[in-house]
């Protein structure tokens, strides 16, 4: 086992790269080499991003392009890729070959079928022959897989928010054909760091507005995991909505037991498949989740209802989306490829 | 016809309370002439509310009692209450005796069923005789009855945000007899103007989070107007959610269309039912109402998208919690009740 | 008198425009006629701004260019400009001369000097010639210049907040010679909808700053005020805070009071200058004005208090940097120029 | 030296007391033994702040009430103090002489004189023989007897920002003797976790306001530390203001340098004092400090700029006020206080 490991930040200057440089700067095992941003290359990063001033490494890092000799050089073992969709596609291959291990967070390598990515990103996925490669890193799920693999795909934020409380009451059959109804609030960090008139202060702090509605790009991943924790296909319906908040995903999914399941089965399988899961916190019965204990935090904290009334079990989750949605589960990950401790330098709160 | 009406507020320091001091401050045909409460009785308005100071009649007033041998003396007509679940009915009998209408904005009188009172609210209904004579009044449903009515039970603030979407479509018979599943987010003024830990501005800020799961109060009146709807019982899941900001609701409502039902179908009979209606306003296919846009109004707005994959119709709406979903659309009765022009007093953006 | 004036906004899609757009369609005497922008010309409002939508004429309004004929074809008798610094001067003249009247709200015509112009806004003032003849409208102070003039100057947001509390004090010759110094905060609104990285909820739910110290450019317009009202050079320091909130300006002024000068002379003299202003509400000694209690208003609220450990007199006061601090003040004006009653419009809270 | 050292937190359960346990669990030298809290005692920590569910040692802790027998029975060394003004004294006696160091975070032991204590907070101090003993722990300033100590009394929010960026100034003699004028702006968790009115989120949420003005209870504090410095007393003006975020301070200073003062003898004082102080970030002229880069860290980032026009020197300061301000400081004076790395375990961000 390595006791340290080099490794670099692609795409370091939006909001999910600011935050896994934190937990780098804290992580016990890790030594970040470089960061990289093409639109900031050269400048410090604690001139660009004063938070970093007089803390440590930080303060001695400079932006360079995300050229992959420079990172070889570096003697970057792992990069992480916290570049827009589309762009990961482009680094991933070359830092392969280059011995470097890729954690990806964009959607690039998330789906196993090029067709499937078609149609929900419309156009031909650029590295087709890279998707069998890669892993849908959710760690609570596929551990064995990601500890094994040279490119790991983290989920999306929304993804593993409506995946870590629905894949094993679908693996225990407890649920019916019936599709499922999810909804989810994010907070606008989720956006990122663009210039844009919709992401303004002034527009957002008193807005509550749904988008992407009836197709979020997000409901092909889910419906993969879906489908494979399944064995059978699932249908989902999926609302994403926009809430004044920086960070923080808060979904609830409706879902439709067979007949005759009680909620003490629902629990009885979630605490098998969670109880001994460092980052899932399982609340109880008619708990609900806040996104204010998880912020910061690599946890998921779900909860569980039964509305007999209307025959539906009403699961509910709470994430940060830039933590576990995004860069604390990379890290998870990567504590995972590098056989460190699983919980390694996620454990502040 | 009134030219002008007198009225009174009871209970007129809460967010619904003082939102309905604005709106009949501005209103064309409404003199206020008594305002109570309480914990402020002998206090001046203005100097509780300093919003109010130079404000007209509104930097006159002092708080009384909501006594009603006061409010009769002030020649108030119209009685809005402004009340907490459980007061209002203790005013409202005796203020119908002394011959003065009212406008109930608790929910003490919007269900026909005593039972139900009791199943939802936990204890008997203490004026069960006033339960067939008070309208539930959505004035784009019940125009006809508001006008005539004596005691008026405005609609809670999600139903208001529910009802609207679905009631021509279960009218027109063009959903199964699946549940629906409801999620709603709502602003904390919904909570009132309570000293809580919870409600704190540290406690709330940075917090997303369902509550009153499965069951929360306002399933009762929303299944009550459901069925009346669709002239059989209907089934719904319903989950709301806290979310920081000081008003709005915005609901996503997923719901089952019968096999061969078009998305056209719905934009039509939602067209037929409310294109001549004033604070209705339909956005169209596949766009999402944003609170934003209804903020201090009193419109509804909505929108809808068929997800095809999953077999399920999305409708969505936005309304201000403390506009529509309380004392504009208490004011709005308030015009129908007196003849006045449905809008009037209404329209300002 | 008139009963009616057509009045054309240009510059309609900034926060300033939209809210002047609000104030007109509720104005008992105005008719809108036109609203400009050059890169939203041929759509309609309700289209960009939803708000808009089934709000009476503010449904049929479509965004012109800012094109002098056409305003006069739409019969526009004032314009107000809601143009950036810079882009007004471009329009006025043309305007003046086609007979329309001018209540420009950006900086163009504030100062009196174009030396001093060019010192703090870095290069040569484009129309010197129209400085003499712009009023610097301050309604509270220069209302009978105001009703005769054709090209009205509406005065900064931070200004209106420094100056109202501070010229009837410095008229009666209450302060020293000592510099000033004032601290303000500022909701985001006051920087414009551009879009830009520092502007994004993101970048500002989370943050409180001072910005363009140690010379902000409103410094220019208040020493020329101050001036005018003491007879004498005022100097003062004064460093602008950007807090999150939409709107609302809330200033704190220290000024040193002459030897034997109490707290009670100070009240007399603010008492005697505003007890009969409509919207100047004077709180009180040792009250803090609250933004909160003037949003959406044109308000401007009034405390202060003596510190006889320091010697010196605190002045505080609070504003709508988008009401009283740009476009409702300017409705205030266009009362004035039209001979309308100086609040018509202007009441609802 | 210690490796490790035993601590307790008594009043657990407010802003500073839940930031002083997250500090303290990372913390590579602290072991917590106890949390306090008279109104949750009996209770689990993680059952009333689900934050620390999961979180090692922090999930198996329970509230105890602040006995000084049962916390010497715990084992703990250090107690701090994160109690109310006026409790804290009731228990640093006991757990002195119980051989327990306390770390006061309230105001109890702040000032040296017992009258100035009676004038600002209106009653005699309790235990004024501990005044001596006590320590001002600025661990900038006063380094050498915080390590010595055994009473430590941690500054206040406001002070700790106002007395880092003068006390330099005041010691080399830059400053002439008029009196200061100092504005700050505090996040809302500066007014404690208190059920009251004016601090629920719907009233905070859009407001800006000063209070306590003109006498806040931080300017004796700040009065005492300034003299110190000077060598002579110094007057200043003190105006806080309670701004719409959780945390953060943000101060601005308006003071009058000496004649001939050039901004380079202030930047080069400043760079004296603090270039090899961890905690203290110089940003440079005319750098304006930003509240959201210090949030969740004990740094203190502090700009300057001269005003020539005005005659006076601004001094802009931004800390965490439950960080620098509150916690984080009180873990600095602990590692001064056993011998630690100054900054061990406060460097993440």
């Amino acid at each position: 086992m390595l006791d340290k490991v080099k490794v670099a930040v692609l795409g370091a200057s939006g909001y999910s790269g600011i935050e896994l440089l934190k937990l780098l700067l804290r992580h016990p095992h890790a030594e970040l080499v470089a960061v990289t941003s093409r639109t900031l290359a050269g400048k410090a990063l604690s001139a660009e991003f004063p938070r970093f001033r007089k803390v440590g490494v930080a303060d001695t890092l400079t932006f360079t392009n995300p050229d992959v000799a420079t990172l070889k050089e570096s003697g970057a073992q792992i990069a992480f890729l916290a570049l827009p969709h589309g762009v990961s596609v482009e680094y991933a291959k070359p830092l392969l070959e280059a011995g470097i291990k890729v954690i990806d967070l964009s959607a690039d390598f998330r789906l196993r079928s090029a067709e499937v990515y078609k149609e929900f990103y419309a156009h031909e996925h650029p590295a087709p022959e890279l998707l069998d490669e890669a892993v849908y890193a959710l760690p609570e799920v596929r551990a064995e897989e990601i500890k094994k693999a040279r490119l790991i795909a983290c989920p999306g934020c929304y993804p593993t928010s409506i995946l870590l409380p629905l894949i094993p009451l679908l693996k225990a059959g407890l649920l019916t054909e019936d599709p499922l109804a999810v909804s989810s609030m994010s907070g606008a960090s989720g956006a990122g760091r663009n210039a844009s008139i919709p992401l303004l202060f002034c527009e957002i702090q008193n807005s509550l507005r749904s988008y992407s509605v009836p197709q979020h790009r997000h409901l092909s991943e889910v419906g993969q995991e879906l489908e494979i924790a399944a064995g059978r296909p699932v249908r989902l319906s999926f609302v994403p909505h926009l809430v004044p908040v920086f960070a923080g995903i808060c979904t609830t999914i409706f879902a439709t037991p067979k007949p005759g399941v009680t909620i003490e089965q629902v629990e009885a399988v979630l605490n098998n498949a969670y109880a001994d899961q460092t980052f899932i916190r399982l609340l109880g019965k008619n708990q609900s989740p806040d996104t204010k204990h998880v912020m910061g935090t690599n946890f998921v904290d779900i909860g569980w209802a039964m509305d007999t009334r209307a025959g539906r079990l009403i699961l509910m989750s709470a994430e940060d989306n830039i933590g576990k949605g995004a860069s604390s589960q990379a890290v998870q990950n990567m504590n995972l490829v590098c056989g460190f401790d699983p919980a390694a330098g996620l454990l502040s709160v």
